[in-house]
């Protein structure tokens, strides 16, 4: 599936301002590939109507991590200083990767025998990286362009990460690099992308992007067991190149099988999601640890980064939609980038465990069970050639439990072969949680014997926690086909990943293809109802639903009681009478709603009683609401909340007094369709409601998705006017019957 | 806290029969300690209302686990059988520690040059264990009595594990080893009890129970990493000693700092119960992995052990309840008992994570505070402390990020001591991700050196992949002080649970101290009530739930137009009128319910029309009753149902439509207290409704404790005669007004 080592070398001596990665072929045939256009947003031409690009700007990096040549500005070769080990180690990387280095220092001649230049102005030739060892890099960005450079990267800190004063001077070197046309790595970040990366190790490799170096070390520690690394991107404070930026081109590179992300910030939200869509695309898999789960971490983060961190819900849901793997620990993150790099495309769902224990196999399928994962029960077929060499008495449906002693001789290589045979299985997972030389130092060699033979999938779990075993360090992790864990709990981890990534990007239709690049007729009619600043009275929010095509009961206005009568005439009986103002919120809890009317003295009284009551509470009114009675459906909510990182995001969940207590919501991140509105309401915990409970009819669930879409078309449109949207209840009717927004509260900005 | 290395080993000398382990004073001063009668369970007055024992039969196992004298019937020494490779280590092992061994086999003159004796009564002492290989242990166990024998262990297979036959041989094995008086480990169990264990370890040890030889490996592997295990019981297929027994009886032992255990299905539910009752008395630590998350895993775990495996949500309410802390995997299970057993009682709560690298201290809080640790922001003087050796722009309120460099020198101890010396901080946790020599060999010096000086506990996090650094093998796994982990998942998991063992258990109460022991006279009025395998009216089911005191509606069960309408005006209009009758379930469904009745002419009407569809539908009718209506209230539901392991278990819940569609429910398996009640209540997901939302008042949630309670109560009292109990909705009113079940349903056994 993907390309063999060394790749991206082939490509130094190409024309510079090529996207490379970008020509190989995408890694899936799933929509056309996003335009690259040397790094920049795109033109405004292919934007979304609410102004968001809506194609990802691949920056061609090629000649950032294999440049021809490098200038170090501020090298040093004085013992003691701390630029001298910086200029030390770049000059072997640069011997390494075979780039030309130039040291640039007016204060010196020579740095480690090589000429030293005094400023990049002098520099004998145009380079393709500058790496900028100075405490202040806006001057000699400045000089950058004239120079020829196309990359730089800024090591120095006391920016955005230390409070206000820094955060202006990062934006001062921002624009600097804006100016220049040069794209920056930094400030605040080190010498990661200039590693060691081991070049004898074969096939389809990790690239790994980081917001901290530290964090990213035992991720780059893989190598040590086998496992290959291809890229480092350290991203530091991101002033001009951000993770998104490093996720695209990544995601075009062909050595690169999967990327791993350590994120503690995000820089944009939507450069996010079109980077998240590119790998998506090309099937190449993202597995990112997120920081911010809580506040506590959310806080140290930003300290740390000097950006925000997004509400987590909502990031949660962005990868969701996005396909990005997220994970806790980067003990996952290294296990399932590790897996997802190297294995390939699954040839069934199903996962046979097979164990030298049935204890062993009956506790693997259960936490992979609870897990999602699916073990199916082999055919009696499959399981009398089974029976041929495990004993009569063990249970081998799966879990395959061998006894132990078939693992010692002959029949050990071919029950492997067997499970490996079997179409059902996609999947083999072999736990040997005590190693026992006689027996699992044979059963290791045979796995990985069979894995060699086959395309299927061979997990092997080495459950002893000494780890310096013969059969673990030199058989299964000498093995590039056998997927090695330590723990159960970190292969199911991977495994799930790896079957839900596959069955994602499979099915994937990027929502950016059908965004809305214009407005629609609905948009310039809402509009009209705005009042900046304002929250609109119940009446205009409806309006403004109306204006989406999004149903409201039957209602009428009034600003007397007899106008009231003949409202309530016309809509028809019985009604519920609602107080309706500018600044209306919790009417039922101040008296105002009046339901089951069904006589015009009724309705009479209640108009007195409504606004007899807003004077005692001196609540300004616009008039009292006579609406259509709903009585029978499912009460949802369905909302708009503007997120700092994304923009508009649309939640819908359950409604009524349940909204409070139970907070059964899920959020989407436009742009999405209608398949991720579906899967939001299958994640609800009450989604059973929509489906009748107690002898109730189904719910009109398409008619609940229309409103869901509705509402985020309305959101992007109104984005720059519309700060906070919500109806609820949302009454959803009957199957066939639509869903009728009964209360709505919206707030202009 | 704990006794030291060879505690047990004093007891060797000691008579025959005496719980040495038990004679130890308890590790905690709560509640008597559970009197020690040999190991058979206890009289039969101290049994509650429902006939079950009331305190743990601890078994004295010491000659078991360290016999003067072994027999080994079946002993053989011919090279190529099956039971040589066994005499042979049983052999090892009895040199090792100190036991006189006799091979039994008719066949043999010698065995390995010992005198074979040809059967058990020809022995030349009473031995305190005899190793049974043979395949039909039950003629050699009807002998072991005469021969003095205490103890057995049979390793022969083909019992309960196989089906039907073999638990009929395994019960046929029960009796006898019942008749005679030995206590037997097995059938098909192994030699793990008689492994080498490690005697240059100091400190508290984990003892181990598992029922797979083959999961428990790892577990026992943690010798090699420098923690010290005791005892491993091999369960097998538990015909007379049980998990149970090994629990209570390595609680006795003082050199025991934590049990592990790996158990696939319980023999006794209360039996079990009573084991972790008697650790959390002594303060023992329990940490458990329970397969049967699934179904799949259950039915394995079934087919494997051939017991029942409960249903899980009651395993784990159970498990909570009495304080055994259960993990999903073998690694947590490891890294979990192993901090647990060496780790002295916590100071102080607060944790500090302390990194040389901001990311990783920010990652690690973040997943920490998600997980309930609590981390304290340093005082602004602790803080000041610390920027004496830590530059004033890293972050030091917690996390702790020094920027690397102060490791690197004396600054490095210093921190580390503040640290410690933070009358907020308990825990200290170190989490290095990139192993870096220069920093990480000095830091993990300096991290075991602080251990030795402090009474708190100093947990590092060596996140490396590669694990070969001499800095972890050597430094780190040399520390008896410093708790070395490889992921942040398992350190959090590990030391919330130390945190949460120690709150446990210092507020420890033994629910049997309070355990019913006479029945109530609620009882001989309920029990009047109940009709032997049939389903209660409302009316009656009612009937029950008022002779404990729980109150139902005013009501009276009407069998004309006329007695309803007199029954209204002593109810108190408005009522509510609902058929009643032996079979009757969902009501409202079939339209047998009236609610909002105002007016005698409206109960009239509504007699009529129950009567009238019970006679349609052919329901049989014991009357209809006038009931008292209930308008405002948090519906609740609260249940009983017979589990399969424990008996009789309390559930609570939201009730109403929610209980179908949330299944918010918490379950408590008895005997329980008012405390454990609350904590079920405060489980449950929508809790928030009982504490009044959108303006309702705070619920009588004294008063749905009380129900809870007094359910309880009848479960037990009832235990033999009631099979199934629902009362739903019970409306629990506003605060100081009670609670009120307004349906209910019964069924007897």
């Amino acid at each position: 599936m993907l390309g063999s080592t060394h790749g991206t070398l082939s490509t130094h001596s190409r024309p510079a301002r090529v996207v490379a990665c970008g020509e190989q072929p995408p890694h899936t045939a799933h929509g056309p590939v996003a335009p690259a256009d040397g790094g920049r947003p795109g033109p405004a031409a292919d934007r979304d109507v609410s102004g968001r690009p809506l194609s990802a700007a691949v920056p061609d990096l090629d000649r950032f991590f294999r440049p021809a040549s490098v200038a170090v500005v501020g090298a040093s070769d004085s013992e003691g200083r701390p630029h001298t080990g910086i200029t030390r180690q770049l000059i072997a990387w640069a011997d390494r990767v075979g780039a030309r280095l130039h040291p640039v220092n007016p204060g010196r001649r020579t740095v480690f025998g090589r000429i030293c230049h005094p400023t990049v102005a002098d520099l004998p030739e145009p380079v393709d990286l500058a790496v900028l060892l100075v405490a202040d890099p806006v001057p000699v960005i400045e000089q950058l362009p004239a120079a020829g450079v196309r990359f730089a990267v800024a090591f120095a800190s006391g920016f955005a990460e230390t409070g206000a004063d820094g955060a202006a001077a990062q934006e001062r070197l921002a624009d600097a690099v804006r100016r220049s046309g040069v794209r920056l790595l930094g400030p605040n970040t080190n010498l990661n992308a200039f590693e060691t990366f081991r070049d004898d190790l074969d096939g389809p490799a990790i690239a790994l992007i980081t917001q901290s170096g530290h964090q990213g070390r035992p991720v780059f520690a893989l190598q040590e067991l086998g496992i290959r690394l291809s890229h480092w991107a350290p991203t530091g404070n991101e002033a001009d190149l951000e993770t998104a930026d490093f996720l695209s081109y990544f995601a075009s590179c062909p050595e690169v099988g999967a990327i791993a992300a350590y994120v503690e910030g995000l820089k944009d939200g939507r450069s996010f999601l079109l980077a998240a869509d590119h790998a998506a695309r090309r099937g190449v898999p993202v597995v990112a640890v997120k920081v911010g789960r809580t506040e506590t971490g959310a806080r140290t983060a930003a300290s740390h980064t000097g950006k925000l961190t997004g509400a987590d819900g909502v990031i949660d849901a962005a990868m969701r939609q996005f396909g990005v793997i997220r994970v806790d620990g980067l003990d996952e993150l290294q296990d399932t980038a590790a897996l997802l790099a190297r294995a390939r495309k699954p040839l069934a769902e199903g996962v046979a465990v097979y164990s030298i224990s049935g204890g062993t196999g009956a506790h693997f399928a259960d936490l992979a069970t609870a897990a999602g994962l699916r073990l199916p029960v082999l055919s009696d077929a499959k399981q009398a050639e089974l029976h041929q060499w495990i004993p009569g008495y063990l249970n081998v449906a799966n879990p395959i439990d061998n006894g132990g002693h078939p693992v010692g001789d002959q029949r050990g290589p071919k029950i492997i072969d067997a499970l490996l045979d079997d179409p059902s299985i996609g999947v083999l997972i072999c736990p040997i949680t005590g190693p026992f030389p006689p027996m699992s130092d044979k059963l290791a060699r045979d796995l990985v014997a069979a894995a060699d033979r086959t395309d299927k999938l061979v997990c092997v779990v080495w459950g002893s926690p000494v780890g310096t075993e013969e059969a673990y360090r030199n058989t299964l992790l000498g093995s590039s086909r056998v997927a090695t864990f330590r723990t159960f709990g970190n292969c199911i981890t991977a495994v799930r990943a790896y079957l839900g990534h596959h069955r994602f990007t499979d099915d994937y239709r990027s929502p950016f293809d059908d965004a809305p690049r214009t407005l629609s007729l609905s948009a310039g009619k809402a509009r009209a109802l705005l009042r900046p600043g304002a929250q609109l009275s119940e009446h205009a929010a409806k309006q403004l639903l109306r204006a989406y095509g999004i149903r409201v009961p039957r209602e009428q206005l009034v600003t007397s009681a007899a106008a009231a009568v003949r409202a309530a005439s016309l809509v028809g009986y019985p009604v519920v009478m609602k107080a309706s103002g500018p600044q209306l919120a919790h009417k039922s809890e101040l008296g105002l709603v009046k339901v089951g009317l069904t006589s015009a003295s009724q309705v009479r009284d209640a108009y007195r009683e409504l606004t007899g009551i807003a004077r005692c509470e001196d609540v300004p009114l616009d008039g009292v609401l006579v609406c259509q009675m709903i009585e029978r459906g499912v009460e949802m909510v369905v909302g708009v909340t503007r997120d700092s990182l994304f923009g508009p995001t649309v939640t819908v969940g359950l409604g009524g007094v349940l909204v409070e207590v139970l907070r059964d919501a899920a959020v989407g991140v436009p742009p999405f369709g209608e398949e991720q509105a579906r899967a939001m309401l299958g994640a609800l915990r009450g989604h059973a409601l929509l489906e009748g409970v107690r002898g109730a009819p189904p719910a009109d669930v398409d008619a609940l998705v229309e409103v869901v879409l509705r509402v985020q078309r309305m959101a992007l449109e109104l984005d720059g006017d519309l700060a906070e949207l919500d109806i609820n209840p949302l009454v959803v009717l009957p199957r066939g019957q639509g869903a009728v927004a009964l209360d709505a509260l919206a707030v202009c900005r």
